[in-house]
């Protein structure tokens, strides 16, 4: 028969590791069976009772500490929980013997002047105060901590770009910067590689598969996985996209998150387009819109991102861009015969452009109310069944496309048409010939202004003389294509523009000078970043008001009142 | 000043090829600046008011021809209106001078008794009522006819597959049997590509590309763009594969939708990979699981569809099967540390795995209510925030993935445990040495039917020792990648399992016959089976009493009561 003993400990604040190796220090007592020492959430109290640990009396809040024995007898157990102090008074002694550390943020920066991050790994309430302590030190954040709210994400995160400073996380478990790997990080080769995670252990198997591939990294910087979110709007992102693309050690960029929100995402790509340097994109999860737009490479896993960072890196060089100016002010409509290949534009096209409407919707704020009106960038299937009844298909009758390219042709705000030709059995004997007069009048009329783009599909032996028609489109000014894969590069140079960068960039020469840092919470972290030759304090946290959340409350609001 | 005129036929049917025609006819009339000929459903009028051609007086239903024309001068309008009849008349008159033809399907097949399709091209409110009369007659069905409703598409699959036969469509724009293109179909040179496609001009731009990368087609199977929606769980694409997997002459297949349901895509891939052939699948717009999945390729682009297939035609071998038997009843386990991991194995499963349960999921039907407990296929993601107050994360203490690992062990469903050891600085100094010695035991107890697999994140400079890692854990057992693509790859063929097929499969003898078929509806279509040199011929249909509806149900269910 086996007995179950426990003890609460109160509101007390102890550290994640104090409490693993207590729970290691309980199992090694003889006659104990297993033990659990937690928090008492109603997570772990769910995971004890998975473990057959939880009896069913138990009081105890979620801040308080959870300590629970199971031995093959009464006696057993109650000697287990007797050495619980003992267990936690020979861990402290075991510190104590070290270096004189400081017990507060102020004081490790007057013990290291020149730190410039700040690593926290505290419990996630308390984490977001230390970090704005941090910036107001102005020192980059390196955020482990979990748990910490959106709300304080944003807020750090505005404070912070105002500053030019970093944070990265709340969540965030990778990066390396400078060669020193921060939280959770893999050894790798300094090279022209430079990485930007929304995800650690992304970041970590990108690095890890260049490294051994052969390539090295510049620096390898963590947002946190809510950084792509539509609410925080990629903040980190954006800044850590502008600092490699002025690095000049930085030859190849690689982008890696789980989905962004789509608004988010659009705007990342063009900050990345407008980086000029090889960015390969790896939104996990998410449609590729290509392999290849422009200077942009999209992959469609850890492994094959590293593969083709490596790969760029090999055949650098500066993106020269298109002589013509682009025509990002402006809109584009694009009128379908073929139902797939409109469907196949918008997965292309909703990476770049935004915002972007359709009667073939991917997603459902695509979705275009009246498939008779465009709105900003829209691709129309005319061949719907909206527009099917008691109507020939549009490969057939050109009437319905013609009309709706002379509308959109009479709308100032648009700057390119796009439409497909599909050649074949069944189709208009001779579209071409029908559309090209269209296009050339339209062309006369608003010359320079209004490209038409076409996708021409059909082969050689096709009834209609694919030379001819693809001459005629040529003829009258039509830049032609014959994939859709091509068509959307094309038109992903012509609309990409540059994000501006309306904030102080963050300090490239200072994040070059050697890593410096102040560690706040996991020992681990301070002591890995001594194994790397950083410079690094560690500093003795202990929760404000020994983790009594009221009493903390009543000292910052009379800290706060001081201030004033 | 412009005068708009307008004549209404009530309840007239008319092909839309004569409507064409009638439009065209009264835009050649002197003095006419503009016409409209539609039936007057509310999208026709929306798009005649969009022309300026709408009067605001004008009553008709749907059901109701409109006719309406804008001129220089009243006088032009109405003459214009005047020749309506005329028009129609000599419409009619040239193709009076044609041979006899048929005016029902019965007696068509009496004129051509070896027809083995028929394509049906009728509005969409008589076509399922002709493809059930065709079905009715043992014949294979084209139905190029949208506004079909589902109901009446599943009626018709179903009774389809139970006697070997093919419904294509409803909306099936595309199809290439035997050589001979139906409906909307490119010349392409006949060859050793089979494809099924469940979008038309997707099917066209495949086809079209492969022709011109030197490849050719065997047949081109239209499923009609609903058919992998779960409603109608992909019965004519399910026949399709089935077909070409057994037909000699097709080496490779593609397979191209638009994104399925995730159920349909699941069951597809599976039968996909029970065909043994190299498949290229192309779900436009469904993240890629990965480039490749034994005899499974996954292509971003319909021209890279083609090219893939090209390629996989020049190295064609039948898939040797791995010896290991597959555990396809029993479940997989993930246990990840890393979230990323975690989230890259879901992408890549869940297009193999069915029904697959995550805490974190892609989308809302994968989500796991209760993180403690798995449900079929399920990844768990250890170091989500639901598992980490106050603990430490799983990369530093094992605790918690040790209890989990026995927990899933001891469920006799499950059959392989997937793990990542992600190694470098912060993380734990040697995990491989804690969790190696549990699965130690469990296999000895569970021997030959649980399997460990294992994702290992690391480089050769990490602190923990790489290759002590890699060589403690094949000492238990356990089957080693170094990226998740590899071990989604492997998962996937040791849980993939072939569809057996128990419904009768199509006649393929009787497909490889020189086609024959029999054309109701568009007539253009059955002009380009006769330039195609297929044996054909025309219906002279029309709507069932007239198109009198009301008339039509009351015929219908005297013949109904007759049959009885």
């Amino acid at each position: 028969m086996t007995v179950v003993k426990w003890n609460v400990r109160a509101g007390a604040y102890y550290d994640s590791v104090v409490l693993m190796q207590l729970q290691r220090g309980l199992l090694g007592l003889p006659g104990v069976l297993d033990a659990g020492v937690v928090m008492a959430t109603p997570a772990n109290r769910d995971l004890l009772a998975a473990n057959n640990l939880l009896p069913n009396s138990i009081s105890a809040s979620p801040d308080d500490l959870l300590i629970v024995v199971k031995a093959d007898t009464e006696k057993s157990a109650l000697d287990a929980i007797d050495k619980v102090d003992e267990l936690l008074t020979r861990r402290k002694s075991a510190t104590v013997s070290e270096d004189f550390r400081p017990r507060s943020l102020s004081a490790a920066v007057k013990q290291l002047p020149g730190a410039n991050w700040v690593l926290i790994s505290v419990p996630g309430r308390y984490a977001a105060g230390v970090a704005r302590e941090a910036l107001e030190l102005d020192k980059h954040v390196f955020l482990y901590s979990d748990n910490v709210s959106l709300e304080d994400e944003i807020a750090l995160k505005k404070t912070a770009r105002k500053k030019g400073l970093l944070v990265m996380g709340p969540d965030c478990g990778t990066a390396i910067i400078n060669g020193v790997g921060l939280g959770f990080a893999n050894r790798v080769r300094r090279g022209a590689i430079g990485v930007v995670g929304a995800s650690g252990t992304g970041t970590q198997a990108v690095t890890s598969h260049i490294h051994e591939l052969g390539g090295g990294i510049s620096h390898a910087i963590g947002t946190g996985g809510r950084d792509l979110k539509s609410e925080v709007g990629a903040i980190t992102a954006h800044q850590a996209l502008d600092l490699l693309a002025h690095d000049p050690e930085t030859k190849v960029i690689v982008l890696v998150s789980k989905p962004p929100s789509p608004d988010v995402a659009t705007q990342l790509i063009s900050a990345a387009q407008g980086t000029g340097k090889p960015v390969v994109i790896y939104f996990i999860g998410y449609p590729l819109p290509a392999r290849k737009i422009g200077n942009l490479h999209f992959a469609i896993s850890l492994r094959e991102a590293a593969e083709v960072a490596v790969r760029e890196l090999e055949d650098w060089e500066l993106e020269t861009r298109d002589a013509k100016s682009p025509i990002s002010s402006l809109y584009l409509r694009g009128l379908f015969s073929g139902g797939t290949l409109a469907y196949e534009t918008m997965v292309g096209l909703q990476a770049i452009l935004s915002p972007l409407y359709s009667n073939s919707p991917i997603s459902n704020i695509q979705a275009l109310s009246d498939p008779l009106h465009s709105r900003a960038h829209t691709i129309i299937d005319l061949g719907d069944e909206f527009f099917m009844v008691g109507r020939l298909h549009p490969m057939i009758d050109n009437d319905l496309r013609i009309r709706r390219i002379k509308q959109e042709a009479a709308d100032p705000e648009v700057g390119m048409i796009l439409f497909d030709v599909v050649l074949g059995e069944g189709s208009h004997v001779d579209p071409v010939r029908e559309l090209a007069p269209v296009i050339k009048e339209i062309r006369e009329q608003r010359i320079g202004e209004l490209e038409f783009v076409t996708i021409v599909i059909g082969t050689d032996d096709d009834p209609q003389n694919l030379q001819l028609q693809i001459e005629q489109l040529k003829e009258v000014g039509t830049i032609m294509f014959r994939s859709v894969t091509e068509a959307v590069e094309y038109i992903s140079l012509r609309f990409g523009h540059h994000a501006s960068n309306e904030y102080p960039p963050v300090n490239l020469e200072q994040l070059k000078q050697p890593l410096a840092a102040i560690n706040v919470g996991l020992e681990s972290f301070y002591e890995s970043l001594i194994t790397q030759d950083a410079e690094a304090v560690h500093v003795e946290w202990r929760p404000p008001a020994g983790g009594n959340e009221k009493l903390a409350a009543l000292l910052a609001k009379m800290k706060s009142k001081k201030e004033k």
